[in-house]
């Protein structure tokens, strides 16, 4: 098929997910007869988000236009840019196209989802195009911390639009090729409508180091700690890392134990496809590790961020069923800490020390996305007439824009996008123009959307002061008190050393029971509210604090 | 009164609070005699301490020994150094000595708690000494965030401790003089048997620039920025910081407002004393900043941190009754976040964008701790036969134990203390020879103790998944069911969309109830038990979740 070119023509992008501070990467890009998505990823819950596991996109905007939907294009496989893949297509199903790992990574997750009948899938190579509808999309090499991460050169009605997916420039990386500038700038000299380019390290001047130079440090640690067990924590995902954590362990003389089961999965894909050579037998079982002395030994585990179920948190708090961290153990961290995790981070650094270990921290990551200079040069290559940042908070989106019109574009030709906003875009004009449905959706448990705002401030409100429950049976008709009032709380005070407490706030609701059927007020709503209210103002009046209140009023 | 010394005498060092994540600084230095306290701080809670307002040192230990108590010695005015003082002298008065600005800060809380009159307090001076039973302590002049900060050289029967306080060296102070290191190597040349140095900034290379180099960042910004309303939001207490930006505003023209209740107050007291000369006229009320226009307005804030409740977030998010946030206002975060307000800072950065402002972070903020090369000169200055690291988590502790092994101090003379350890010190050894009760009591509200581990239990359970409660009111004797079951939930799911759960869980529940009272079990407590297991497994089969479940029982 060949894609007729038309400065009248429009295309239409839509943000699903992402661009806020809970990020799922989701884009929607339309015409009058085809729709593509761009990535279909997960968030992690925020603070406020309490007991929720994970948040998908609402796509409730694809299902309706479900016929048009030609498939989903993936540019790499992190969660956040695959994670609701699975959710997504049980509710509107289509043809996931990716890169060879990246499509293993998928697969991993549709085999736990049973969705390997019902998906078709298609590996896609760098330099190939495909054509979906109205879209062709050539696949471009990029780089990142993980492999086989792509640039997609999305070719529309309306023109080119040079989507960069998560990716840095190194041009020396540790497996494969280097980012393909080269094609890069044969797509910019033809022409490119829009550049949506990766916004995460904007705040950053310079250029990102590359992998290659996190090994160094490696080579380093390992000659300097040569009688110690050396225990390396880092992203399940990041293979590059994974892959020179190991060429040094067997320069070195060493065995290697992956722990860590998202770490183990991942791995087990890398080698299976062709993207991790381990040398015959450096690979052993945790169970094996007995007997090895430590100079023998390098354990590579997931926990770099401190999550608590994860394997180096568990050995740091003790917990771990395999692996007891001694003194002399070194523990490098090849990670930094996402914002918000610093502190559970800092907690297993702390458990760590105080265990004996000798804990590495610097020197030992380097980001995978792009800093100023090097999106400074993705928009020389592309040289394109409109900017729409992606893959960041608004701040940087916002410093990205700035950045953009630094590069030549035009401050009206660039454009932040919130969620569910419809930018029209034709050689002439762009504008938003409209807005449609796109929110997160709490997955709690099995319950996918049960959980809402009124159930999360119910969870916000018991955390903070708890809950007291005020229970009585009522003779129907008499209105008499049968039974109760019963008071019990939990998570406000320890009752035994608050009786007195307990015992007024029994008497405060008596009266307030009093009061009503005194009056004959036999509406148990507002019965209830009398109850709540006078109870609350004792208790915030005695302690200071706003509990849940919850009467329960039986009649029998 | 003359100390007489002898090196077979011995002093205990008995922290009560800090050197944990959690950090109170509380220690008590203790002979057959005497005991005195260096400062008495409270800590904020940690992520688990749900609604928990504060936390305060268990000072049992000294409440048995009150007669030997002969007062509290602060060395400066932050909360982790005052804050549970009003708390803890309830429990046992004693005097207090402190600087003159601490004094003030101080007083600020007495009078809240109605103190004034009960608690005597003595302003002490640099180089002046007081006499506390077997002690007699020096004020030593430092530097540190907050004026008036002080280092104690504690002449005990048993030599010379060196306490740094929070220090850092500042050669060019913005106010006062700088750190008094003659006097320091006077007292280090006369023999120092034991030093306890702040190791906040132990693992940062090098020196800790000084807080003069802030205020050229904010001179150059206020020169860049001459048309724009300028907010700068930075630590309430940061004096010296505030005396900056009032000099730059007053140099650019522009009037002050001082915004935040925290801040306000302690201006007014620095202000009082003599600590802020603000030139005439040139602070306003915020009711006045209508009548300028905003290249005549600099508004300080607090809120630096992120802290939801305080001025700039709510300005951020448009809540502010005064001031509103609009595009071109610049907004200088003169601050870096505290370990974990890492998010929540972001999130104001955000919404300012958002909003329009132009957010400046960077330059604008130094640390008021010593790096690596100051605590070095310490150690040479004072040469002390023992180390007592300081002031930070346990991994600061250790690097700062290296740091003091490699200036010269054996390594069997190194002491990284936990909560509630006593060392006891003499010239001949040194030990940890016994542990006394140190904990942290948890204050929610009014309730001083009140919440426990139980009770955070049941919050976090609650926060997690939410409760569900099962009431039934029971005839006595016969054991028929009057009432009820019925099913209240909060904070689970969404009621009217999860109907059908609801229903099948109330099946589930009677059945149980049946199968109990069909056995003749009229043992309440094995009646709940089974309602519990049986619904607790329907909804973790069902949902995949964990609430808490609540059987209450009514009797008539």
């Amino acid at each position: 098929m060949k894609i007729k070119y038309d400065p009248e023509q429009s295309v239409k992008i839509i943000p699903l997910g992402g661009l806020e501070q809970i990020g799922m990467n989701i884009t929607a890009f339309e015409t009058e007869s085809s729709i593509i998505v761009v990535d279909c990823g997960l968030a992690f819950p925020n603070d406020e988000m309490l007991g929720i596991d994970l948040v998908i996109p609402d796509v409730s905007y694809l299902v309706q236009k479900a016929d048009k939907l030609k498939g989903f294009v993936i540019t790499h496989g992190h969660e956040d840019h695959i994670g609701a893949l699975p959710y997504v297509l049980k509710e509107v199903n289509a043809p996931v196209y990716a890169t060879k790992l990246t499509m293993g990574i998928i697969e991993n997750k549709f085999k736990e989802h049973g969705l390997m009948k019902t998906v078709r899938r298609k590996v896609v190579s760098y330099g190939q195009s495909i054509n979906l509808g109205d879209f062709r999309i050539e696949f471009v090499r990029t780089n990142h911390s993980i492999a086989d991460a792509t640039a997609l050169a999305i070719t529309t009605p309306a023109g080119v639009i040079f989507h960069t997916g998560d990716f840095k420039v190194d041009y020396t990386p540790v497996f494969g090729e280097a980012i393909d500038l080269q094609r890069i700038a044969e797509i910019g000299k033809k022409g490119v409508l829009a550049l949506m380019c990766d916004s995460t390290n904007v705040m950053k001047p310079g250029y990102t180091m590359s992998e290659r130079t996190v090994g160094r440090t490696f080579n380093s640690i390992f000659d300097d700690h040569r009688d110690s067990r050396i225990i390396v924590a880092t992203f399940a995902s990041n293979i590059d890392r994974v892959r020179q954590i190991i060429h040094y362990a067997y320069k070195y003389g060493r065995k290697v134990i992956i722990e860590g089961r998202s770490m183990t999965n991942i791995i087990a894909t890398a080698s299976d496809l062709g993207y991790l050579d381990i040398p015959e037998g450096t690979l052993i079982e945790i169970e094996q590790m007995k007997n090895y002395t430590d100079d023998q030994i390098v354990l590579i585990t997931t926990g770099s961020q401190g999550e608590a179920m994860a394997a180096l948190p568990r050995m740091a708090a003790s917990l771990h069923k395999k692996v007891s961290i001694k003194p002399g153990d070194t523990v490098i961290f090849s990670s930094t800490p996402i914002p918000g995790n610093e502190k559970s981070v800092s907690k297993v650094l702390n458990e760590l020390t105080q265990l004996g270990a000798n804990v590495i921290v610097e020197d030992t990551h380097v980001s995978g996305h792009a800093s100023q200079e090097e999106i400074k040069l993705i928009y020389a290559l592309t040289k394109p007439k409109y900017a729409i940042p992606v893959h960041g908070e608004y701040r940087h989106l916002k410093t990205h824009a700035d950045l953009a019109r630094s590069m030549g574009v035009p401050k009206e030709n660039t454009f932040i996008l919130q969620s569910g906003n419809v930018l029209e875009l034709s050689y002439e004009k762009a504008a938003v123009v409209d807005h449609v449905t796109a929110r997160g959706i709490l997955v709690d448990g099995l319950g996918v959307g049960d959980v809402g705002n009124i159930v999360l401030r119910d969870r916000q409100l018991l955390s903070e002061n708890g809950l007291i429950i005020i229970v009585l049976t009522l003779e129907k008709g008499s209105n008499m008190i049968l039974a109760g009032p019963d008071i019990v709380s939990r998570g406000f005070v320890y009752v035994r050393e608050s009786e007195n407490l307990m015992e007024e706030a029994r008497e405060v609701v008596e009266a307030a029971i009093d009061k009503c059927l005194s009056k004959n007020i036999t509406d148990w709503g507002k019965l209830k509210v009398e109850i709540r209210d006078s109870l609350g103002d004792f208790i915030r009046k005695r302690t200071k604090r706003n509990p849940m209140i919850l009467p329960i009023i039986m009649e029998c």
